[in-house]
């Protein structure tokens, strides 16, 4: 059973399985799961925001044009074989929730779902969105992440729900 | 005497200060000190990163996109003065280092100073800057924070060191 929480409460663990194997993005009807490892989390508009990159090239980045929402999906070490496939298949001719052996839940405040699997989910809606500027980017990171261009574009979800499992007494 | 630490530990304390009376961004040279209360930290390009968020009209603004970096000063409820004073007086017509009586430090990975009497400050050069998009910002958003346009500009800053004061044995 899962209950809502703060972001205080939970950043630790999602910094540093962002920084580690990935959370997963889902975004579109049907959802695709996507492994994403940047982002951040803070406080805009007098609103708990989520950033997250996704490249143009991306299957997600149509799905998230057209739902204006997303869900990010924190799991544990077991998963680390379909944190791996999230990551280097594309949904554009995989079912990856299939292959993931993934449970979906409706979300709590978005249309999209959540993964069932994960312990703590962020439910978001997107509230703006910027292409990372070519002529604005420092030029080591430029050289190492853009040497094709296909810059990010940078999404910024409102952070409707944030909800972790809680032990049952 | 400040040390190093990580995010983590200070991210809390951050997220509520600026939720709270505000924190201290610090840039230009001589620097200006300016209240903020939005901003995300999380993890891009395999890098730290700080975004903050300053209205093109503002003094700072033009020091930012000059000095290319800024320092970020977490300060106590006694300077609820302080930070009330460099929310609403600009650097144009006011020297606010000497009206708030703060002590300047050389940064110790950028050029910008730090504030002395801050008990966490961040060190950060910027990597890449956004205009907010007013195509792409959500009506209620854009309805409350921009009815006179002026959107805000995104800084993306590199987190090159973050110092918190540690008690002396």
């Amino acid at each position: 059973m899962k209950k809502e929480t703060t972001i205080s409460a939970v950043f630790e663990e999602t910094i540093s399985r962002m920084k580690g194997d990935g959370v997963i993005l889902l975004a579109g009807d049907p959802p695709n799961p996507m492994t994403i490892g940047w982002g951040t989390i803070g406080y805009i508009w007098g609103r708990k925001i989520f950033t997250i990159l996704v490249r143009p090239s991306r299957f997600t980045h149509a799905l998230m044009e057209k739902s204006k929402e997303f869900t990010v999906n924190i799991l544990g070490d077991e998963f680390r074989r379909q944190l791996s496939l999230c990551g280097t298949k594309s949904g554009r001719n995989t079912d990856k929730i299939k292959e993931c052996g993934f449970t979906l839940e409706n979300g709590i405040c978005v249309k999209t779902p959540f993964i069932r699997e994960s312990h703590i989910h962020y439910e978001c809606r997107i509230v703006q969105e910027n292409e990372l500027l070519p002529e604005k980017i420092a030029a080591d990171i430029a050289k190492r992440y853009y040497p094709a261009g296909d810059f990010h574009t940078v999404y910024y979800g409102e952070i409707l729900g944030i909800f972790k499992c809680s032990p049952t007494l």
